[in-house]
């Protein structure tokens, strides 16, 4: 049986500001620079959920691709759109709100949420320029 | 040598409807809903064929593009523009239109067209947020 | 008091058919080439809605951008996407649905939604390497 | 002469809160949904910058865009990006930080920053899918 | 009878200079920075051409895209696509080939080639970031 | 430790013409056509850089895609952007610049610049259409 990747783009609105507490604030601003900002900024993030599998025999498909948008709408989008990364998502306390640290905290939220299918990759775009894609290694 | 993997984008618009003969008209509504609507649907389908092989150390080339494009165009794409892909394609009779039945069979008409060089991945976009990708495995 | 444009796409999946009951079959396939196919072909039509205005003193906006939304989705998208617009579509009923008589006809139903704001402009992508705008004039 | 008009895109990344002060905590949340969340949220912001004139009949240009670019990142994108709109920015003090009010305002700082050529137009994304567009009536 | 826009998007790919013999070599240098680098550079070039008309009350069509396409290629992509703007052109011997004199350049091509129908608007990209408009103004 | 791959866009606008000293001239036109044009043409090339590494555990960030941008303008992009590919650019001397042979070149030059990340992958596209991946395998 053949191998296939289907992929659902989505996105949301959030706000956050790059700072750690284990920096000072001469540190933060020099590791940061911009992004630093205490009253923090945002972004458009576009996120692309990747999911690989067999396509059903009968239905040909790997997984219902709107049923993949509800769920990750429900167990992640809902949790993050509109909102500020670094006071707000209760999965995220205590982690720096860097692109890196976001794509894996998704990844720990939507892993198990496909089966049978298998997540294969989450690709972030934090802005059309910079993104972080992981793949769960 | 180096191994370097060429894209051409390619396009085509196509209707379709989701519908599988082997469930009944409740299940088919069920598992495909408004895409199982009877006298179908459409899509600009955008398809990206990516050919890996050494450059040529004389003209630097892994294939000629053009040539590429124009193979695809004449061995696939021909066939399925501006075609109803349930009931004009000659290869995909009996195959449930998904993106993931259509990549698929996609790779059968490509897979032995570029040689010395090998297809090495179809990215087919079935709209701007939903697509489908099939290495051959 | 300044007059803003504001816009919100929008975007539907739809199957038509170029052809003119008013021309014989040589015709229609002279002028319509391809997109004469008996069965149909699809498109991902990407729509722009642009309503201008003045932005409310107090509110700060021409219109609230997810009513306008709300609105265009209820009176227009739901009635064309995932449908056969020669076949499926009561306010088309008897247009050739090229890309101009669809964007005039959407404009006959999207035109008194949005008061007191006025509908400045429609802009219907049918691929995006072709479009049609209708002012209204 | 022929009048060309000539555009410069432009991006900035900024946090932003819809609340209006002349508004009470249930009006707010009424007008604005999830966009009045009180810590806020954000945007990739893109402008483009329309300017109109004659050519110059040696150099051939209307403006010099690098130029353009300059006068835009120094007197407006500077202040802005990577700021919270509704605290840090002087100009939108006390302004609902609708995309409408922040493109009329900006119209007020760029629109004689051009001279001889005239500022024809703004256009600002506020994401993929909204915008608004001011041309100083 | 209603007044409709459509517009078809077309590329080439040029190579060009910005120099002007009127000024000496130091001026070139100041006017055009890099873009005056003796050996050239190029472009991936945009071009959207607007057509305004009614649309035939028999076909629904303002003019045949198609059509449209043909005409701009064969009189125009055909003498600038993988041509030098500055060595090559007929049409643009003696101008500096910036999108200001391009636009306005290609508009003398355009002008009267689709005739019932009227030439609206000639958009020209020569990057993502920078473009310029002629209306024939 | 999670492994993360991060990517920064850039962009440089270049002219080339597509060569090979090896061949005669009718053999030139053969194997490059329209590229083999003697004075050249040229692309806005988009270029994507991905390093791949784990996260630091302070600050987030696999690397500072600031520094990166930085580093990328510096060492590369400054010696293509505004430049003729086939006689300007010390590290291409003698190659046909085709976009397999530009992407194994940039490899070179920023092969070592990252450490301790590891550069995973460049994508160069030489049209919105055409591109090139080198992994250096």
């Amino acid at each position: 049986m053949p191998r296939v990747y289907v992929t659902r783009h989505l996105h949301f609105s959030a706000a956050h500001r790059l700072h750690c507490d284990q920096l000072n604030d001469q540190q933060n601003q020099t590791v940061y620079g911009l992004c630093n900002n205490p009253l923090g900024h945002g972004h458009n993030y576009e996120l692309e959920v990747t999911v690989v599998g067999e396509p059903d025999p009968v239905t040909g498909m790997v997984i219902d691709l709107k049923k993949l948008k509800d769920i990750v709408e429900k167990e992640l989008i809902s949790k993050v759109d509109h909102k500020h990364l670094n006071h707000e998502v209760a999965f995220m306390r205590g982690l720096v709100p860097t692109a890196e640290n976001i794509v894996v905290a998704f990844w720990q939220i939507l892993k198990d949420k496909f089966e049978p299918c298998r997540l294969y990759e989450l690709k972030l775009y934090e802005t059309p320029r910079n993104m972080a894609v992981y793949r769960g290694e």
